[in-house]
């Protein structure tokens, strides 16, 4: 939670934090400041006290949304610099960033770089940071356990708050895709015919969808609906072109968030049009028995690698290749079993056998997903739900929507 | 244009560059790989040589769709790797990296280091490739006229095609949100009313031109429909929960682009509902004269910041403080004229007096966009096109939308 950053800050030895921004939606920045519309500038957390931010003169406005106290970059000398250095804002940039440390008088030592942007600026604009500031170790932090993500790993009440929001109009915007596809006739050669008498296409779809979302202030960044070959390849987004058919596999993997930026949702749904073979359905019961067989292995306290190896177990058992078995196998269950999500679509904690750091805790959002792949088969199948771990130690869905793998068609026997 | 990325990195003396991307949109990826569905991974071009992906393998089919030769990661020793590092997923990809250099036989030297995602991983990253691969030098590049700036700053004829349909659908969108908001009548308090009789909110309005754009498969990269004071910001994005009003400056700047990232249109206009003050018409009348100063000093060949000059000395001679006359000032002129825009929302060339290097060329595409602000007078005025060089050398707009400052409001004299 927010609450352990300067704990986390002091594990690190970081004085300060700096989070920039450039452009980009950054999660730490949003984590730190709010969501306030504010496109470019830096948040600078000195440990035990509270963020600052440091913005153009066009975004004080926006900034000061935040509640924070904000520096605006002209008043620490952004002009005379870029005037001094012959029109160079890099420089300009990082004498500003100079500036606010000594404004917050920042001992020397360890300070973390964070936020989102071009790497390329970011590593000129280091170099040029520890040149001009010697005094300071400015340092990074790569792999899945950094600052943000341990705060992060643990949600507040407020937090679980806005996810459940997210997940109930990602839960009705299922429901409103799943009515708008059943509301389809069946046509010839296995298709499914909009009114004008065309085939009803992926495209369609996901135009729907894309609206329906809009329509509860969500936005997708991306999203899976891919089918028969396409969905047995994991992250296939799916062709905009191509006709829905019945009998083929379908993965619906939705993962919108809120609105410019924010909590996200994170759930998947295999579907049949009509009917569904039996090859899919045999595939479909053991994914569903992975998933159920995944809820049971949860615990607090328990290392999360472990759900993945009681499912990996399941797999194997039942002659799957697995990421365990062949590790980079392209058939099989080819991915890890679940992840954190908040401000992030991938968090912490991580579950995966590769992984093996993290343990289950009150508070924690994650994704549960197995799945089993065989594109030469023209087949995938993925369930996921999204659960969080509450109070009492309890692993509760956060997702709330059926999980059959016939969508009914009208026109077609048992539709 | 992509065909100068050769000469440019020999410029640079970069014998390649990798431009990575981790769940955020990179405008150098896109334009090295086009739009592709892939959300982590590198691409890597050897100067001189068609680019190659690297992706991890559930996004081997989404990076097979670019077209390029593509490595899956777990060929080039991901897993491995990552069991002999004890699970350190950053040590996998660096080891990855350098795989991929050595199979591209790039010779020792520079290499540039592009992308988009976390700057604590490009930090951490670039100290593990430094200390792995001495032969190889490891650098970014800031400020203005980078690498992938510089390739940009001239479209070719597909970009410029591209460009001009979201400009179309851009200027079909303002179209409707202005239908849209006049057929509303006029209600109590100078509010404008909705059929149920509550006032018409700014949030109402961004709701409905969200939707005209999904419409048309754009997308808001934000969108800023700010009323009264926060016109005089030239950032801030208007309240949602805000009225509307008759006679109150609206400054309206939508720069929509392609769905999932892709190019941009730009284009601002201030509205005043049902009637415009005598204070804000002779305030636009001024903004309107500068726009017509800065197309009349425009010219193949010709610096760039003469044109911002133009356009500082007319306000200036007006009585208006700018970024000129007082640096950092949040009343007058506070901006640069322009900027290029493609698949990054700012690109060069800039046309603003702090920096100097940039010529007009056949193939830019730029926004002009000259404005007045007073917040403390509740009032802002911008008028943005978006404009290109064609092979005549002529300045062509691509927003084609009538720049009227009243947009009549149904029961208003004279609306």
């Amino acid at each position: 939670m927010k609450s352990d950053l300067d704990r986390l800050m002091a594990e690190r030895d970081l004085n300060a934090v700096i989070v920039a921004i450039d452009h980009a939606y950054s999660a730490a920045f949003d984590y730190l400041v709010g969501s306030v519309g504010v496109t470019g500038g830096i948040a600078v957390k000195k440990r035990g006290e509270a963020p600052v931010l440091v913005v153009g003169g066009m975004e004080m406005e926006e900034a000061a949304a935040s509640g924070l106290h904000v520096y605006n970059s002209a008043d620490l000398g952004y002009y005379d610099e870029l005037k001094e250095s012959g029109g160079n804002p890099t420089k300009a940039t990082i004498a500003v960033w100079g500036r606010v440390l000594n404004t917050l008088a920042i001992a020397p030592g360890k300070i973390g770089i964070y936020g989102v942007g071009e790497y390329n600026w970011a590593l000129a604009a280091v170099d040029l940071l520890r040149a001009a500031y010697p005094v300071y170790e400015f340092v990074g932090e790569a792999g899945a356990s950094t600052l943000f993500d341990q705060a992060a790993v643990t949600k507040s009440a407020d937090e679980i708050a806005r996810l459940k929001s997210v997940a109930a109009r990602t839960n009705a915007a299922l429901e409103a895709t799943w009515n708008f596809i059943a509301g389809h006739h069946a046509g010839a050669d296995e298709t499914i015919l909009k009114p004008d008498g065309a085939p009803l296409t992926i495209g369609d779809v996901k135009r729907f969808v894309r609206r329906e979302l809009l329509d509860r202030e969500l936005e997708e960044d991306g999203m899976i609906f891919a089918q028969g070959r396409d969905a047995g390849w994991p992250h296939s987004r799916g062709q905009s072109e191509m006709a829905l058919r019945l009998g083929q596999s379908i993965v619906f993997d939705l993962f919108p968030r809120e609105l410019g930026g924010g909590y996200y949702h994170d759930v998947t749904r295999t579907w049949c049009l009509g009917y569904a073979p039996d090859e899919v359905r045999q595939i479909y019961d053991t994914v569903m028995t992975a998933f159920d067989i995944a809820l049971e292995a949860f615990a607090v306290g328990k290392p999360t690698h472990l759900m993945q190896e009681a499912v990996l177990d399941y797999f194997e058992s039942q002659g799957h290749p697995t990421g365990r078995s062949q590790p980079g196998t392209t058939e099989g269950y080819v991915h890890s079993l679940g992840h954190g999500i908040g401000l992030k679509i991938h968090e912490s904690p991580r579950i995966t056998h590769l992984l093996k750091n993290d343990t289950f805790e009150v508070g924690n959002v994650v994704t549960i997903e197995p799945g089993l792949y065989y594109p030469d088969r023209n087949l995938g199948v993925r369930i996921e739900d999204a659960l969080y771990v509450d109070e009492s130690g309890q692993l509760v869905a956060l997702t709330d929507f059926r999980k059959d793998l016939v969508l009914p068609i009208r026109g077609v026997k048992g539709g």
